[in-house]
């Protein structure tokens, strides 16, 4: 199992994000083909100190060729337009392998 | 459902690293009390640029009270003292708050 992590920045209006992100954004991350599981976290505090993030949002899949093809796909295509278009300058991704879980 | 998001940037030596991680500090992890799922994760790649980022780790707890009680336990104690011996350097943690999954 792979996943494609997005870890987003505390936004300048987090009301404003949470709109766009839960009625926009995370409708069209669940049309990705071969999406396994979409987790979503949010950042509620850190063991030291405050921490920089805000949201964290999980994306499973069955392997990595599955994650490139979801990302190649007409709905991947459309989910990191519309990614860029409200949250290009804050969200860091990355692909992660599961090694236990 | 609550989970403490350990992330690690790229060590300096990946070998030492993960001798240490997998060896000794994923057994002190599992012992904290009320931990109900750990998730370990390699990261691989992301989807523009190299990521900084080398290893992520997921505990999760049936509340931040729970996840409080663990980190405040002699085992959550011990786990933090480890950390600290092999990645204090290089490790970012928070606490988030799982909305959907």
């Amino acid at each position: 199992m792979v996943k494609l992590i997005a870890l987003y920045k505390t936004p300048e209006n987090t009301q404003e994000f949470d709109q766009h992100y839960f009625d926009i954004h995370t409708p069209l991350v669940k049309k990705m083909p071969g999406l396994r599981k979409l987790e979503i976290a949010r950042i509620t505090g850190a063991p030291i100190g405050e921490p920089k993030h805000y949201l964290q949002a999980e994306m499973y899949f069955d392997s990595q060729d599955a994650l490139n093809a979801a990302m190649a796909s007409p709905e991947g295509k459309a989910t990191a337009r519309d990614l860029m278009s409200f949250a290009a300058s804050i969200v860091t991704m990355f692909y992660a392998e599961v090694k236990e879980s």
